[in-house]
């Protein structure tokens, strides 16, 4: 599949990612809310990633931590605003090593004809600076190494 | 006390108020972290503010229900990401009335000197149009009476 199309105003809080997947759309938002599939997935491949709380609901905490093959660790939590299957979630997200930089994602399943999906994560920053820190991260590519993993799963399944 | 100020740049996801409170900053997170207290002072004095759920702390729900002397009601709800005593909060906010738009608030609290304190609401909405609705629809007054009346419950105390 193509990868993501990143979505970047200048001097903006927002930044959206949008991406087609080749399988329907609950079977996209049933992969990617399993706790069981989040490992296989989320994140770069040269990491493991471990899921310590994934209570995908209204209030439910999730977080993640990434392990590298040198034993350094990242962790990454939020919490669930809601949860609407399958067509969308709200949450928030924090990543460890930058605490008290907190973003909302705003993620959207859209069913498309023959049977594929598009996903578009919105997300909100606290500061036009905590996006741009976020975008010069290598997000971008970090995200997409993800979506090729999922794509994967699904093309599996 | 002199009321809010308002700080709103032009094709911005987000605004932000300021108000100074007459009170130790420790007294003033209290009183805006208590149930009980919410209905003294939560919105517009002509509404009838009901604390349907307030769980101060990360993952935990908040729904507020105001009912107007006609019966009408107006919920509002959201949930707590991060909750750090007593001088910041980071949580969502979902006008019942337009579900689906939601925004996150950072709230903090600065204790200034003679035992004054500062409180910032920054709020990022999902998109600039959601936040220019929420400015024209009186949002600022309404905020000025809710402040009004926490300065007279910390001046009572």
């Amino acid at each position: 599949m193509p990868k993501a199309e990143l979505i970047v105003q200048p001097n903006s809080h927002e930044m959206s990612m949008i991406r087609v997947f080749n399988a329907p759309r609950e079977l996209v938002f049933k992969v990617m809310t399993d706790p069981k599939q989040i490992p296989n997935w989320w994140g770069p491949r040269q990491y493991t990633t471990i899921v310590d709380k994934m209570e995908v609901k209204a209030g439910g905490l999730w977080r993640y931590v990434q392990r590298g093959a040198d034993g350094s660790e990242f962790g990454f939590h939020g919490v669930y605003h809601s949860v609407v299957e399958p067509e969308s979630i709200i949450d928030t997200f924090e990543f460890e090593g930058m605490p008290g930089h907190v973003l909302m994602e705003t993620m959207t399943l859209e069913a498309l004809p023959e049977g594929k999906t598009k996903l578009i994560v919105s997300s909100v920053f606290q500061t036009v600076a905590d996006r741009d820190g976020m975008i010069s991260s290598g997000m971008e590519s970090g995200s997409n190494e993800s979506y090729d993993r999922l794509d994967e799963i699904l093309a599996a399944l």
